[in-house]
């Protein structure tokens, strides 16, 4: 993680945090995040990004202290950002990198990290199906309460339900070829709404394809022909195995979802 | 909550600490809790959260960052809690109130905080059952990971899981006065293997009745006729109202509790 953050819009060196003025998100697990690619000092998705960020801490009035409204706009977010990049050296205003939002505390905690090592795709193999519930709200949220997802982290792991649906993997919502649609699990599953995920939904198409929301059972996976992971950092990796099983046509499918979402990206800045 | 807290032994004021010090916890949840009560500077069950503090740690060695073995043991907790009550005037060494620890990020917090206002009773009359699944091994941890159970907090809620079993309320076990026995849900339903209801089972009698762990679905609330609310700093809370339903049996039921408690904790001292 770099050194230079913001906070609330003021640029501080993370070294100067207290952590009392974090404790609620600290102590009760009670804040929300979102992480975004910036490419060149250009954010992607900000605005999807704090729409869902507000609608957590709308969700959550009664229980997680929003930061002041005005601080929670794209227009404050990137100005905080550009401020940041300029005063360090490190980022600089062309920074290519992570950006990390937390909210709780009253507070939206802007961070930078250096990009993950690139990888194409991602080999998912374990199944977890005994803590997902079908309907669960909490888990529609992205809160620091994130231990569940966290300590599956790198381990190649499918989130089921108690009915034997899919739901989504630890760092990103899933979408499989399956039949003549591309289909990826309802939010009842549940799963995050994805940022990424919503924006393959309102596209519509993969190439030739019909992109829908529909329940996925761990029983079809036998028919199961291709398997993409979205999420705000790797866009889609393809996921070349499932479960045991060899989709060599997740690549193509991964490549077409990129082009989708960059060319969405380009529209919205 | 007071200014003077210890981090791995070392007697420190809150403002001092660092945020950065502590991000795994902050931003993904990955640590866990205890609450105890301290009476005239004696921690309540010292070795028994403890241990519960380890056996979570262990579970999670992959992804959460344990403390040093050598802080984590009754002793050198005792230790700390003692410099800290002496380091400060407005705690003391007579303290009475309320002890926390956190561990994660390779440290473990020692705070304190008063006393919240004594009340004998609860009333419960909010069902959850959306959330909970039967046999989820992430809520049998007291994990920082803690919105699901703090968003209820102070609105009565009780969580029962998708086969209609009642499980736990968000600050507390529930034991329930069913047939002729007292009856607590079993870790499986699941709940947080508490420190009072280890208590309690382990004594195995209130008054003439056993204490047992068993399921007790949605459906059997009919034939409660008493309730109480266990966790650490109330010990045992009558729930004098359960979804609707007067049960004036709780009162004596939570005394009989309580009175069990206070001699295990005498001969634990």
């Amino acid at each position: 993680m770099m050194d230079t953050v913001a906070v609330n819009g003021e640029v501080r060196r993370l070294e100067e945090l207290r952590l009392q003025d974090f404790l609620q998100s600290f102590f009760f697990g009670a804040g929300f995040f979102e992480t975004f690619l910036v490419t060149e000092g250009t954010p992607m998705f900000l605005e999807r990004h704090l729409a869902r960020l507000r609608s957590s801490l709308g969700a959550h009035a009664g229980c997680v202290r929003a930061p002041p409204e005005d601080v929670l706009t794209a227009g404050s977010v990137r100005e905080a950002l550009h401020r940041c990049l300029e005063a360090d050296a490190s980022l600089g205003p062309r920074f290519t990198g992570v950006g990390k939002l937390v909210a709780g505390d009253g507070r939206l905690l802007l961070s930078f990290r250096a990009l993950p090592a690139p990888h194409a795709h991602t080999v998912l193999d374990e199944l977890e199906d005994r803590g997902y519930r079908r309907n669960d709200p909490t888990l529609r949220h992205k809160s620091v309460s994130y231990l569940r997802q966290y300590a599956h982290f790198g381990r190649g792991t499918v989130f089921a339900n108690e009915a034997g649906e899919l739901c989504e993997a630890p760092n990103g919502n899933l979408f499989f070829l399956l039949g003549d649609a591309v289909v990826t699990p309802p939010l009842e599953a549940p799963c995050l709404p994805g940022v990424i995920r919503a924006v393959l939904l309102e596209e519509g198409r993969l190439g030739d394809m019909p992109v829908v929301e529909r329940t996925v059972e761990r029983a079809q996976l036998e028919e199961v022909r291709g398997c993409v992971l979205t999420n705000s950092v790797s866009l889609a990796l393809a996921v070349p195995r499932l479960l045991g099983r060899e989709l060599p046509g997740s690549h193509a499918l991964a490549e077409r979802a990129r082009a989708v979402v960059r060319e969405y990206a380009r529209r919205e800045e």
